[in-house]
């Protein structure tokens, strides 16, 4: 079995495809796939409702917070936000923190938006803010997959927040009450690729533009509890089935955090230490989630590379807009297998260094 | 096991739950799961590409047809398609012939088109069509599942025309090269939710409105190759054990045609020769996909349904807006199965006639 270091969609607990394998051809007893029940019968009413209580339970929302869980991944979002919690020409303004809030910028600006780049760095998480005070909302991208930096702490905001979680939600602890929208495609931390989770609390809600398309108002979809239209109920179990191996395997939020700050602080101490390979970002604004890191020397990119597939080592090339190496470490990934790859990294310096 | 007549989500075929459980754990020797590989990983790159290119061969589509695999269901297009083929306030015809017609008539009425409706009729298929010159295209629902009738042919139009096949692509075989543009969710007839494909021909995409946000852009994802963003990988990848099944088990198009019309025609006998029961659906305008059905005595509605869940037989009820029965006879349900049904209103005929 190979090491699955990919960026995303990227590896499951090992219990987690076991279950859904042996689950797969009869769901709970119904003698059918979960895939092949209407969204409209119990068995899947039931699916979305413990979903997305079990989002509220683990994440600390409000009882009254409501979790969406939607088609079109963190994209859709890009437009959905702007389309609903301001009107064109309004004032809106974003953290220009990496490759994906600067595409969150560029679908606020097609949507005619005016939009204030309040701070922007993407080698580092930019530290001086200038948020507008009439500023409808400041969307912020919590961790930056490509060039591997992460918030540590949560932007000071008299505007309501707005987070991209699609690379750490669930992956530690944060005070969830700070943020007036959060969310984050699946296919990361908690899930696979195909449902988006967006919790839009109430207070939120009252922001919505008049006249918006109803496929596009949050509050439709609050309102079906996501059963709007069909929704993508097998991505929906994946992302159950998640859940209940963090509350229930791993043992909770904390303990993910506590895990998920050894395996990062184990490959930077690795790289660190090193004089073959070096990280770029300064240790206070590391991700724990996407190790990035470059060879020192471009001659041995080729064959680290090489080597690395060779024992089994995927996914540890670097974005293809910055290039280099990134290893990415979402929950799923286990100390033993951050162990492997910093042991491989230390080995070969052995050999090559 | 039971026989699963549900309107969508629904059965899917057993060889390809089993395929699926079967590969579920090492996707053609990479040893991870399909759920668990990059979308920029070859694997995917090849899913997507293979996927594509059996859409194009089963409805023989040319061979510059974009096939599209996005997010958000038919019910994103209903917005997708008014956005792309025309501006706010053009001339857009629609022909009303159900309840997702009329959906798909709402959302371009909230698009702010000029809406005119070209034809109205529920019961049966609305046969006198009033299509405007000028009309940027006419949108058509080529089944409707809710009242149970399909068009046996495709409406006379000098403008453009765009086709919602949702509960029907590739059942049978129609002419492909008539439409500017096919869309369809694929938990019916070809896949599990989560995917829809959307057929854009080159010469429809220079319709295309300027100044569209990209997402909305169908350019965006055929120029990508569906890959703009991360795709649904794990229902594309039903969609493609869907096509393979039909392809290769069931021998094709005409076939599957044969076996539809077969299973259909049994039920409509059986339900026409009922003295309990009775189509409402005048036989020209009759769904192969969806036979709705009432009890002449309402009487019996509770005890058949009642004994209908007894015997296993799921999902007869009629959509939530029309009550009675519906029996939902996709792709994936075999003729024994319509024979299990058809034999069991025979019987309770004979118990309660």
């Amino acid at each position: 079995m190979p090491y699955n270091f990919y960026a995303g969609p990227c590896k499951l607990p090992e219990s987690v495809i076991e279950r859904i394998r042996n689950e797969f051809t009869d769901y709970r007893g119904s003698g059918m796939s979960v895939m092949e029940i209407s969204h409209r019968a119990q068995p899947v009413l039931d699916l979305l409702e413990r979903t997305q209580e079990k989002i509220r339970r683990l994440m600390g929302l409000a009882v009254d917070d409501d979790v969406l869980l939607l088609q079109g991944g963190g994209t859709l979002q890009f437009s959905m936000i702007p389309m609903n919690l301001s009107a064109a020409g309004d004032p809106v303004d974003y953290i220009d923190s990496g490759y994906w809030a600067a595409k969150a910028i560029e679908a606020a600006r097609q949507l005619e938006r005016d939009v204030h780049v309040a701070g922007k760095a993407h080698d580092t998480i930019p530290t001086a803010l200038d948020i507008r005070a009439d500023a409808r909302y400041l969307h912020v991208c919590t961790n930056n997959t490509v060039m591997g930096t992460q918030w540590q702490g949560i932007p000071e905001s008299r505007v309501p927040l707005v987070a991209d979680m699609s690379s750490d939600i669930l992956s530690r602890n944060i005070d969830t009450g700070r943020f007036a929208l959060i969310y984050a495609h699946a296919q990361k931390t908690i899930g696979a690729a195909g449902v988006t989770v967006v919790i839009v609390p109430r207070k939120t809600q009252e922001m919505i533009q008049p006249g918006l398309p109803s496929f596009f108002d949050y509050r439709t979809h609050a309102d079906a509890g996501s059963n709007h239209h069909t929704p993508p109920v097998f991505a929906i179990y994946v992302v159950e089935c998640m859940l209940d191996w963090l509350e229930k395997e791993v043992g909770g939020l904390d303990t993910m955090e506590t895990l998920n700050r050894d395996k990062a602080a184990l490959l930077y101490e690795t790289l660190d230490a090193s004089t073959l390979f070096r990280c770029p970002v300064p240790s206070e604004s590391r991700s724990m989630m996407n190790v990035v890191f470059d060879a020192v020397n471009p001659e041995i990119v080729s064959i680290f590379s090489q080597k690395a597939e060779e024992a089994g080592l995927l996914g540890l090339q670097g974005h293809r807009s910055r290039g280099g190496f990134r290893a990415s470490l979402y929950n799923a990934v286990t100390l033993e297998e951050v162990e492997t790859l910093a042991g491989f990294i230390t080995d070969f310096e052995h050999c090559y260094g």
